[in-house]
């Protein structure tokens, strides 16, 4: 791809100033349109040192409007990010919807410098575009175009552009610290850069590769692309929204006779001495464990679904009941903020992942998605169908970036859902936690038995494997909830 | 204060047992109404080491919903807390309204350590106790109390402790790595501990000295006063939000015939040769400065307010100019987000706030609070006539953590701004900058003129002063900021 982008193109300045007032124009207009959408376009700038994305980017922020657009600088991770799981620091400087995004440095970065130097193989490198693939298709779905720029130089022109740099001293401060050395590099990093581009050059993130010695033809090539894509993609949201139609819950899955959840054991009790005996005994070891997170460059990130009433909030209670305070946090999903809302679905949960040494639970999480968003039609049929892979991946991440994650499902029957929903309505501490919603929620018991099979099913995986717990005796419940994290802590630490 | 905490308060088991159901209901009875109000209590724990603080706090989380409580540890800051003013890692652990934020370690830890271990004298000790009352008062009027316990050991009683605890395996844990270390400076501690409660020991935020030596003692006497305090506190709130009557925007205030803003000559003119030359000068050299702010470990931060159509936007288009687009965000302000509106209103701009190396430029500012919301009736009286001390103290902190704080008034004439109004709704890609509103606004000229007056006359600090940018003429409003600015960074870097 990069020969393609040393074949001399140029533009002259009397062309250049006949050009520019109008896509000026045409950009603050799609500007103050993007503004009313759910789109939040990132536009990722890489290439050559010396190539001009400074003054690429300095052009676009002159002719739009510099208040609808978040630059981002990404080099050297921070000791909180560092703490948390790499694309952590990416997540968190996503723009809102109605905004733009630039990264400088970004999720490209590390792994091409890496495999310059020989420090990450061929293969670890197909991974790390393999992620970037994942990032970029959910962002796409998600908040709309990833615009890629790829500033070029041939070998010649960067030794002249980096002379010319080192001359002046208006200049000499653009360059990357590194520049000297990287370009001492040149041939290794050449065709790290093709092959990143043959593996990341998607149909729903295509590559803009540029020829950048040239200022007049770079500026204007970067700066038409933006409007084109940011027009499509704004014509296409706007449409999109005026076609909404009211909404409307779509039928109800049915669950197979036979699966997981019929499978398991309801009827398992456990006596009052043996759940004191037992329970006292994880927790001691729970608590113990937990403290040696940080020391291991760990965290914990436990999460909670099941039916209401099925008892997750008492197994977390007695879960944190060892730990000390300074460690854990319970987080409860209520309805999203409209921070929350203007990002993509995971990024509330990425926002909110436990650093090294700490533990984080939830108390129902991410997989509202497929549960309760996809029941009541608040996720898209294609939203919920794509979340699966989503969430393996997301986790997937979590376990490389140092996070347990743990998930359990706390299975009840509906006769004991019953029975727990009437004596809470009779019991005055309890009363608040039984509500309408409750009811109607139970009167689709099946669709809810049915997807959480399809979701124990297609997100059961080997780093983040399912925990499903027989609810119906508390005792047993919560005895098998604090055991299994202790072995599980024991295991990974 | 403490020696009233040594006189042998003791509970029995069995009458603890008895209180402690009804304690425990009622605190999830008040928690549940408290998250349908605007309160964010804060919980602070202090004391000594072995004390029971951990203890104490996991009562709370057993007895409340953890699910509404944010626990925050405060020790060593991190490398972005510290390339900011020290209170941003406060600000950014506040807890959103509905919620309730608990704080081991807290704006105390610092000075308290500093001054026992005489690494800061007398004067600098009481200037940040009164730093600390600014905050606590702020904190109590925006979102509600401030809890503050401190749990008390008498010399005696904490060597026995940490003997104890240094004797058990399963507390060892619990002790501070300095725990013996500060222990064997008791004596220095304690009347620093004294001149603490009794500098901050305020009507608004008041302390709870608790005698900690006995453990059931100690649990109630914090539970119960939550519970107190949360009860006034919530049942206030209520009342409060019954008692709203229909917004009904207040008289505007009349400008006096002869201010500030009137001896401002708006006929200074420059020419197109002296712009061009000025202009491009100031801006290469502020380029240059702001690449110095990283290593000199200062950021800058700049504010803009004016009428509409004063030249806010285009000043800033210029100031940038130099820039690197690495350095400087510019934000424009716009309806605060629900999470903001969640936190009190000096809230967002912390969160925004530029580390050391940056630019932030804000196109209008929290000044909003004593301009449009003072008029439109969104702030109430008390609330924007207490917001001036409360922004000096706000710019004085910025000042302190290395933030160059600047601020523009850019005055133009009720004349000019009809002229440019007119402008714009002819002309194509500006079209967008004039609304209904902005029409509205300039029915309001005086009340707003009056208001900048008050706004300049409390708010011009020796480390924050105004600048009166004589605006009619852009040429002459534009060189003025961008050399006001360079003239700054040379005299601060």
């Amino acid at each position: 791809m990069l020969e393609a982008a040393e074949v001399g193109n140029k533009l002259d300045k009397k062309t250049f100033r006949k050009a520019a007032p109008k896509v000026r124009t045409a950009l603050l207009e799609v500007q103050k349109r993007l503004a009313g959408t759910s789109l939040a376009p990132i536009i990722v700038v890489g290439g050559a040192e010396g190539a001009g994305k400074s003054e690429t980017v300095s052009l676009l922020l002159e002719w739009m409007d510099t208040r609808g657009i978040e630059t981002n600088v990404v080099w050297e991770p921070r000791d909180e990010e560092r703490e948390r799981p790499e694309y952590w620091r990416f997540w968190r400087l996503l723009p809102p919807r109605g905004k733009i995004g630039i990264f400088f440095g970004s999720w490209y970065t590390r792994p091409i410098v890496d495999h310059a130097f020989d420090r990450i193989d061929a293969a670890t490198f197909e991974r790390a575009m393999r992620r970037i693939r994942d990032f970029e298709r959910l962002l796409t779905y998600e908040t709309g175009p990833v615009l890629k720029f790829w500033l070029h130089l041939s070998r010649a022109q960067e030794r002249k552009r980096l002379k010319q740099f080192a001359k002046d001293p208006r200049l000499r401060w653009r360059l990357h610290k590194n520049a000297k050395k990287y370009f001492q590099h040149y041939d290794d990093f050449r065709p790290v850069d093709e092959e990143m581009l043959r593996l990341t050059n998607t149909g729903y993130a295509p590559w803009t590769v540029v020829e950048a010695a040239d200022d007049e033809y770079r500026n204007l090539t970067v700066a038409t692309t933006v409007l084109q894509v940011l027009e499509e993609a704004v014509a296409e949201a706007e449409a999109r929204a005026r076609a909404t139609r009211p909404h409307k819950p779509p039928a109800l899955p049915k669950p197979k006779r036979a699966n997981v959840l019929r499978n398991l054991d309801l009827a398992k009790k456990l006596s009052q001495k043996q759940y004191d005996q037992r329970l006292g005994a994880a927790q001691a070891d729970v608590g113990r464990l937990t403290r040696k997170l940080a020391k291991r460059e760990r965290a914990l990130l436990a999460i909670f679904e099941g039916p209401d009433a099925a008892g997750k909030g008492g197994a977390i209670r007695r879960l944190t009941g060892g730990m000390s305070p300074y460690h854990y946090r319970v987080i409860g999903i209520a309805a999203p903020t409209d921070e929350e809302r203007a990002h993509p679905y995971l990024w509330r949960f990425w926002r909110n992942l436990p650093r090294h040494g700490r533990v984080t639970i939830y108390d129902r999480s991410w997989y509202g998605r497929v549960l309760v968003e996809r029941l009541e039609g608040f996720a898209r049929r294609d939203e919920w169908q794509r979340a699966y892979d989503e969430i393996n991946e997301f986790e997937e991440q979590l376990s490389e970036g140092g996070v347990i994650v743990m998930k359990f499902w706390i299975a009840i029957s509906a006769d004991e859902q019953l029975r727990r929903f009437k004596e809470r309505e009779v019991t005055p501490f309890k009363q608040y936690k039984i509500t309408e919603e409750d009811w109607r929620n139970r009167a689709k018991w099946e669709g809810y038995e049915a997807a959480a099979c399809d979701m124990i099913e297609r997100t059961s995986t080997s780093v983040a494997p399912w925990t499903l717990v027989e609810g119906n005796d508390k005792h047993m419940a919560r005895v098998r909830v604090v055991e299994t994290v202790r072995d599980r802590l024991r295991k990974e630490l």
